[in-house]
C-alpha cells in the first residue's frame, strides 16, 4: 500500500514556509500501515496539479493532497480537482450553513466568497471541517483513493484524524510498519558503522537500518514494512539487545528521548529540584524543561538575569565581581547558579552568561563566548564554551551544552 | 530559469524529520532569480532516484539534490549519479586527505568508509566541503547543470553559497525574482479579499497576489518573476501605498514584523525597559525577546516562577493569596507582573499564570485556562484566556496573546 503526498502553494515553493503538513500526515499513514513513496511540492497551477495527480495516479493507491482550498482567487484545487475528475461544483446547504455559523461566532460576515466555500464537486464525500470554513473532499477513482485537505495545520490534523484515517482502514486491508530508532552518542558514523558491520550484516532482510547523523549523535532507525506488527517488534527487541552487547555504552535512548527529557526523568524519580538563571540563553533552557507535562514537579525557577542589575538584585551576584571580570565570566557565572539555587529553594541549578551578539564582542571574550555553571548540593563548578557566531546557534548551542552538563552531573548520582 | 528540488532520505518520507534544507535551498535560488518548478521528496532507492532524475531532467534547468552521501550502507546516491551520467567513481586525492585531516583534529581515525568518501564520479566538479567528509558534485549535462550535496544542513549552506550559487550565476543568465509580504491584523481573509478586490484586480499582470492566513493574521504576498528588480520593487512600492489608502489600519509591517518585534523596536526607541513573569509559559516569552538582538537594551530580567515559593520569594506575591484564590488567579497574575516590574526595575511587566495541562485541571480551572496581566508605569491590569487543551499549544498561544496585549498597551503611548 503505498502512498503520495501533495503539498500546493507557491508559499512553499519560495521557502517561505516550512512544509509540516506532510510530516504529519506521513506519521499517520505510516501508523496504519500505509508507506509514502513519494513527497512533492507544487505552486498553484491548474497544469501542475492535473499533470501531477495524472502521473502518482499511476504509483499510488492513496493520494493525500494539502492547500489552495481558501476563498480567494489564488486558491484552485478544488475547481481543478472538480474538472480532473469531470464533476460540477454543487451547494452543500450543511457546510454553508456551518460557514455561516462558524463566522457569526467569530462576528465576521458571511460572504459570497465564503458561499463559495461550500460549492463542492458533486462526485465527492464531503469530509466536515469543524475547525475551519474549508471542507475536506475524498475521491474514489479506480480503486484508489484521492484526498484534498485545507492546508491550515490544525484542521488538516483534525480532518486526517476524524476523517480520513478511519475512512482507510475500512477500505484498505493493512499491513504494519514499525519503525525503532536507536540514539547513540559518542561513536562517529563511519566508526560506528565498522563496529556494528557484523550485528548490519546478520539483521534479517526485511529490517532495514539507515544512520542519521547529527552533532555528536548518531540515530540507528531500524524498519520493517508490511509486516505483522507484534512479531516485527519482538524481532526489532531482540537486535536491540543484540547491540547493546556491542555499543551498549554508548545507547542513550530510544527515539523521543531528548537530553532534557533524561535529566527531567531522573529528577522526578529522585524528587530533586532545579532552577535555572539564564543570562545568554534568554529563557531557553527553561522553556525546554517546562514544555515536558510534570516539569512542576521538580522545576523551580527560571530567572533570565539580562540586566546586571537582575543579577545582582535576584540573584545576589556580587556587583564588584561585575565590574572586575565582567558579567561573561566564571565567577558570575558560579553565582549566578549559586543564587538561583539559593533564591528557588532548588537542589540542582544551571546557570549562562555569554555574548550572543552580534554585539558586545571583544577580542578577549568575542561573540559565542559562554560561561556555563552547574551548582549542585556538594559545590559548584564551571566551563568556559564558544558556540560559534550567530546568535540563535549560540543560543541554542550553549543551552544544549548546559543541559548536557547537567545531565552528565546527574549520571553519577 | 527553472529549478527542482530534490530530497533523498527515507527519515523524510516516513515523517522522522522536518524538511528545512529545501526551504533554505528555494530561497537562495529565488534570491539570484531561479524558480523553483517542484520540491520532491524520495527514498533511498536506486529506482527512484533515476526514476526521477529522468522526468525532472525534461522540465529543469538546474537539479539540486540533498541527502544520500553518508559514508554507510544505506548512502547510495553517489553510485546511483556515476551510473546514471555513465562515470566511473575514481580516487580524489585533495578530498582524501582533507577527510583524513578533519578526522585527525577530532580524534577520530581515518577508515576505509572514509577513503570512500574521496572516491568521486569522473565527469563531475568536484565542491570542496570544508565543514564536513562528503563533497559536493556538480554534473553538467546538456546544457543542464545537476548537484548533489550532502543532507547535514549547515555543511549544504556553506556549499550552496560558496560552491553552487556563484557557478550559477556564472553559467546562467538570469532575471530578478521579487516577492514581498505585508502582515495585516483583524480582519477576515474573505471580508479582506472582497474590501481589496478593486485593488487586487487591478495590478499588473506580471504582480500576483497570495493570501497566507493565520489565526488574527492574514499574510498578502506579492511576487514578480523573471523582472527587473529595481523596477519590480518601484512597483510593488507603488501598489502598497495604494493598498494603505484602502486597509492602512491593518497593516502591522512587511514579513518578519513579528509582533515581539515591534514592541522591541518600540522599547528601544522609547528607552523604555522590559521585565517578564512567566508561569505556565515557563520562559517562552522572555526566550522570544531575547532571540532578538539588541534585547539587552530594555530587557532586564524573566523570571520563570513555577513553584509558588519561587512567586512569593522572588516576585514577592502575598501567599495569603495564593492560598486563597490559587496561583492562577487574576490577583496572582497582577502581583506577579507588579512583582518582576519591582524587582528587576522595568517600566513595564508582563506576567503568565495558568494551567498548562495535561494535569492539574479542574472544573472552574480547566487546563488551557490561563491569567496574563500587564504591569505599567500606570498601573496593572489582568485578563482571561482559555488556550486549548494542548500543552505546546496553551504555552504558545498565552505567549503570543501576552505579547500583542503588552503591544496594544504601548501602541496607545
Amino acid at each position: 500500500m503505498r502512498a503520495t503526498i501533495i503539498t500546493i502553494g507557491d508559499e512553499i515553493l519560495i521557502g517561505q514556509i516550512v512544509d509540516t503538513n506532510s510530516v504529519s500526515i506521513a506519521r499517520k499513514l505510516n501508523a496504519i500501515g500505509i508507506a509514502i513513496g513519494e513527497k512533492l511540492s507544487i505552486g498553484d497551477s491548474r497544469e501542475q496539479i492535473v499533470d501531477t495527480l495524472r502521473r502518482t495516479l499511476q504509483s499510488s493507491d492513496v493520494i493525500i493532497i494539502t492547500g489552495g482550498l481558501g476563498p480567494t482567487k489564488d486558491d484552485i484545487t478544488k475547481h481543478t480537482l472538480a474538472e480532473f475528475f469531470g464533476s460540477k461544483l454543487v451547494y452543500n446547504p450543511a457546510e454553508g450553513e456551518h460557514v455561516r455559523q462558524l463566522l457569526e461566532r467569530r462576528g465576521i460576515q458571511f460572504t459570497e466568497l465564503n458561499r463559495n466555500q461550500a460549492m463542492l464537486p458533486e462526485c465527492c464525500t464531503v469530509l466536515h471541517n469543524a475547525h475551519g470554513t474549508a471542507p475536506g473532499m475524498l475521491f474514489n477513482h479506480e480503486g484508489k483513493v484521492i484526498v484534498s485537505l485545507p492546508g491550515v495545520p490544525f484542521e488538516m490534523e483534525h480532518l486526517m484524524d476524524d476523517e480520513v484515517i478511519p475512512r482507510l482502514k475500512a477500505q484498505f486491508t493493512l499491513n504494519d510498519i514499525v519503525h525503532r530508532t536507536i540514539i547513540t552518542r559518542g561513536i562517529p558514523e563511519s566508526i560506528l558503522a565498522e563496529r556494528i558491520e557484523e550485528w548490519e550484516d546478520a539483521l534479517p532482510d526485511y529490517l532495514h537500518l539507515a544512520y542519521l547523523p547529527a552533532p555528536n549523535i548518531v540515530r540507528l532507525r531500524l524498519s520493517a514494512y508490511n509486516v505483522d506488527k507484534s512479531e516485527a517488534e519482538h524481532e526489532i527487541d531482540r537486535q536491540i539487545e543484540k547491540l547493546r552487547k556491542i555499543i551498549g555504552d554508548n545507547i542513550v535512548g530510544m527515539e523521543g528521548a531528548t537530553v532534557e527529557s533524561l535529566v527531567h526523568d531522573i529528577l522526578i524519580e529522585r524528587g530533586l529540584k532545579l532552577a535555572v538563571a539564564e543570562s545568554c540563553t534568554g529563557g531557553t533552557i527553561s522553556a525546554k524543561f517546562t514544555a515536558m507535562a510534570g516539569a512542576s514537579q521538580y522545576f523551580m525557577a527560571g530567572v533570565t538575569s539580562y540586566s546586571n542589575e537582575a543579577k545582582r538584585d535576584i540573584l545576589g551576584v556580587d556587583f564588584t565581581n561585575i565590574e572586575c571580570f565582567g558579567a561573561v565570566s566564571e565567577v558570575v557565572a558560579l553565582e549566578m547558579a549559586e543564587g538561583v539555587r539559593r533564591v528557588a529553594g532548588a537542589d540542582y541549578a544551571i546557570a549562562t552568561t555569554g555574548i550572543a551578539g552580534p554585539g558586545g564582542g571583544t577580542r578577549q571574550k568575542p561573540v559565542g563566548t559562554v560561561w556555563i555553571a552547574i551548582a549542585t548540593p556538594n559545590g559548584s563548578y564551571a566551563v568556559m564554551r564558544n558556540s560559534g557566531t550567530d546568535r540563535s546557534q549560540i543560543i541554542s548551542r550553549a543551552s544544549a551544552y548546559a543541559i548536557e552538563m547537567l545531565y552528565e552531573e546527574l549520571k553519577r548520582l
